[in-house]
């Protein structure tokens, strides 16, 4: 499946998206409740136009299933450990319906203490982040979340992979507008947009990654059998990459990036690792109201000569999307219609 | 004063040189307990090897002293706001007595709630970040973080300077060593690394800064008159300098980078803007020791072939220093020991 460039494409709704994938889900081995939260996250991606964490992924998660190596049932344990701290035991289940299940004790926390933490572990993210944060933003909060994948990048100074790509999401209210997010790998390219790049022929830009010997390529191809990627930035995105190992997985108790064998597992594509996510309750800040302050900064953004926001084009696209549907190739739908079809 | 490269040098105990730069804060019109504070860090700088926020920040310190624009008798005003968030006010004084302040409230909070935030606002920071966190780190705490400064970077996409050189500071323990530690200016290189390349004579590499007409430049004195830095790593590290100014400045109360005029002072060299630190309690972490895991960590990155960790320079020169005392270009001691004698 790849990121629609067919011409014969066909538009379907947000909605019809999300039941078409939560079918998906469920004919293959997960619970209702763990479809329903993966669905809306997949079909949210390809409806703000983050093709590599939208349909795209679901053959990804159908082979991760029938592998045996994620739990699609589990029902994640909440754990209220102290005045801002929740932990969750995914129980070899996915990122998102952990998030679900301790969100209600996270929000009430981070009313009450005005910051709180919640630590997911034993749990498999194979999603865009920005889901998890933006929420939050739209309930007048600031999150920042971090969660850790598997080796496939080198650290700076260093001479074999060992880091995931390890996103950082964060979101932040603003007055009048769609929240501030931005969502980045801490790799110089996102995993999922070099098996796009592969698929589609394309060259990478210098910089991006190495092949099976350690050397500078940018063949797709070569990053993906055996190669690896750079930290973005040098020792700065590699530093980032190193504190979201730590937040991510040595903090809640998950692995890290380069712990889980997943080789026992022929299909399995789902890192199984662990996830932090920050969340702070501005009403407890001093002086004005946060989200007219960020608008501030924005307008001043503007005045500097910004032409685009980070996660404004996912808005615009969002907005298309929900008044025209989300155009799909037509042999993507086909595609999806038979997985939604077919069990395993 | 420049980063020692005479090659007439004396060697000054740490405690020699906190007591020489206490007397030099004191003279200058700050209190005992700031310059207790300021004296130590500045000194803690030089002593790692840590030229740009060594004795090479005193004139700058004496000279914004000698404005009027900063109070150096302040008495930081600290806020109990709830269960994990303390606020405080630095009233127009330095950002690191207003930690000092807070720090005990902070601590007590994070031990009972597992996370807690420290927004510092209405302060001033000239030094570098990563005094501020590792302490923590030896208390077996994690702590991040972030500090704007003052328009000198031009956003990702945008034509002129709106961000500071905003920098992240991470320190995490480590089980039988010294703590991981990082302090990153989200701009492609450190304000005060420009200021002594420009004094040295040096080129940059390309990608670090702009002239005053917006033209890409490696003549530190073109970014230093009237021109910009970049951010590190394109659109990421700009969207990381967003972030700073919205946690240090938005969430404290603090002033963005662009929004304090020290014109009316001149010699002025102090931002005036806040400061957040984020500080969470890994004993409530699932699983193995944090700090075992973190020295876990750290013995796979150099089976990947790391030679030198993030701070480990820094921790080398500081054995060096406290066993054989702090190398000074003997023309830098006698300055200060002028500074110490002298008042404004």
């Amino acid at each position: 499946m790849s990121a629609p460039r067919d011409t014969t494409t066909q538009h379907i709704a947000y909605g019809d998206l999300i039941a078409l994938l939560q079918q998906v889900f469920q004919r293959h081995g997960t619970s209702l409740e763990v479809a329903r939260v993966l669905a809306e996250n997949c079909a949210s991606a390809e409806r703000d136009g983050a093709h590599s964490h939208g349909i795209f992924r679901m053959p990804g998660y159908v082979s991760t299933l029938a592998s045996g190596w994620v739990d699609g049932r589990a029902v994640p344990v909440v754990e209220d450990v102290a005045l801002g701290f929740v932990r969750v035991d995914a129980v070899n289940g996915f990122a998102q319906p952990a998030l679900a299940a301790a969100r209600p004790m996270l929000l009430e926390k981070v009313r009450s203490a005005g910051i709180a933490v919640l630590a997911i572990r034993n749990s498999h993210h194979f999603a865009a982040l920005w889901p998890d944060v933006e929420p939050f933003a739209y309930e007048g909060l600031v999150a920042l979340s971090m969660v850790n994948s598997m080796t496939c990048v080198v650290p700076h100074g260093a001479e074999r992979p060992l880091f995931g790509t390890n996103p950082i999401a964060f979101a932040a209210p603003r007055a009048g507008s769609d929240p501030i997010v931005f969502d980045l790998a801490t790799s110089a390219m996102a995993h999922g947009d070099v098996q796009i790049a592969a698929r589609q022929g394309e060259r990478l830009p210098d910089g991006i990654g190495v092949n099976r010997d350690g050397q500078p390529t940018c063949d797709p191809n070569a990053i993906l059998d055996g190669g690896a990627l750079l930290p973005f930035g040098g020792h700065k995105g590699s530093a980032l990459s190193m504190m979201v190992e730590l937040l991510a997985a040595a903090l809640t108790g998950g692995n890290f990036s380069f712990e889980f064998d997943w080789s026992r597992h022929p299909g399995a594509k789902t890192p199984w690792t662990g996830q932090l996510i920050i969340v702070i309750d501005p009403a407890k800040s001093a002086g004005h109201d946060f989200a007219e302050r960020s608008q501030t900064l924005v307008n001043q953004m503007r005045g500097a000569g910004l032409q685009r926001l980070p996660g404004e084009r996912r808005h615009r696209r969002r907005a298309e999307s929900l008044r025209d549907g989300i155009a799909l190739a037509e042999s993507d739908l086909r595609q999806l219609r038979a997985l939604a079809a077919q069990s395993t």
